[in-house]
């Protein structure tokens, strides 16, 4: 068994992936208050493909060093926007035709092993590591996932949680 | 559609968790840098519930203030161990009856969403964010799981990559 190089792993530069087929899939941070979760957060949606992640509210945009510290040069690949409002984005994101989801524990969410999603535009919306998501857009929403969890702790970290939720879309896209 | 609290919630005390049963499943960190990784690791295991979460190598254990930030409190609930020697650490757990698999891009990986895992006790390394596995467990390996990915960059965060790989654990024992 070898470990593979990154030039073995044949992954595409900035332009290519830039031009390429992205998953219909919009990330949405609203109010993400740590700049290295954000920075996370870009990594991993060049990793899966995903189309646009959206910042909002307090969450930090590039340029920003701490950021980087943990996007690594991904912010330089991932589309991104900032809107201020959260509600706007949301409003904007379902003119253009995706299903809005949080990802968050409601009296209404649904585990993430049981969601059913095929090749929908989808929008996951993540919100504040203390306060979670903002009770405005709770109504606009089209649904909430929650990820089961058999800890002591409310939730995991929220680059972890996103990490797990982009998966398992990606996988049933597979 | 209402947020959820802590209450309401109802997860386990400290002391509840640990006399809980617990998915048979070990965790091992080869020298990861971050100690807040490590952090969130401890976080992501509380959460899934983990027998044992190896620390092995440089990677830092508790107490640790940069641990603590991302782990909050999650040292306390997670049974761990430190071991300075990999080798050792792996010959331990393998004589304790679980395969171990490594989270690595090699010639040989197995894609996560090819993995064929039932209800085995299983261990599953990650290694040094820049490095990965050490390459002397390579052949003492069950085999290496590797997410498919898309983007430019040669990997995911080391913890966002482990709270996937072990959701996918989690949901295929569900």
């Amino acid at each position: 068994m070898k470990k593979l190089s990154l030039l073995e792993l044949d992954r595409p530069d900035v332009e290519q992936f830039k031009k390429s087929d992205k998953n219909q899939i919009i990330v949405v941070l609203d109010n993400v208050r740590s700049a290295l979760n954000v920075g996370s957060f870009f990594r991993t949606c060049d990793g899966f493909a995903v189309e646009t992640l959206y910042l909002t509210g307090i969450t930090g945009c590039p340029p920003n060093r701490e950021i980087q510290k943990t996007a690594i040069g991904a912010t330089e690949s991932v589309s991104w926007e900032y809107r201020e409002n959260i509600v706007d984005a949301v409003t904007e994101i379902k003119a253009a035709g995706y299903e809005v989801w949080g990802v968050e524990q409601t009296n209404q969410s649904v585990m993430l092993d049981r969601i059913e999603m095929s090749d929908q535009k989808i929008a996951l919306v993540f919100g504040n590591e203390v306060d979670g998501l903002s009770e405005e857009i709770l109504p606009m929403l089209d649904g909430c996932i929650e990820i089961p969890q058999f800890g002591t702790k409310h939730s995991l970290n929220v680059a972890v949680c996103g990490g797990i939720v982009l998966w398992e879309m990606i996988r049933k896209r597979k």
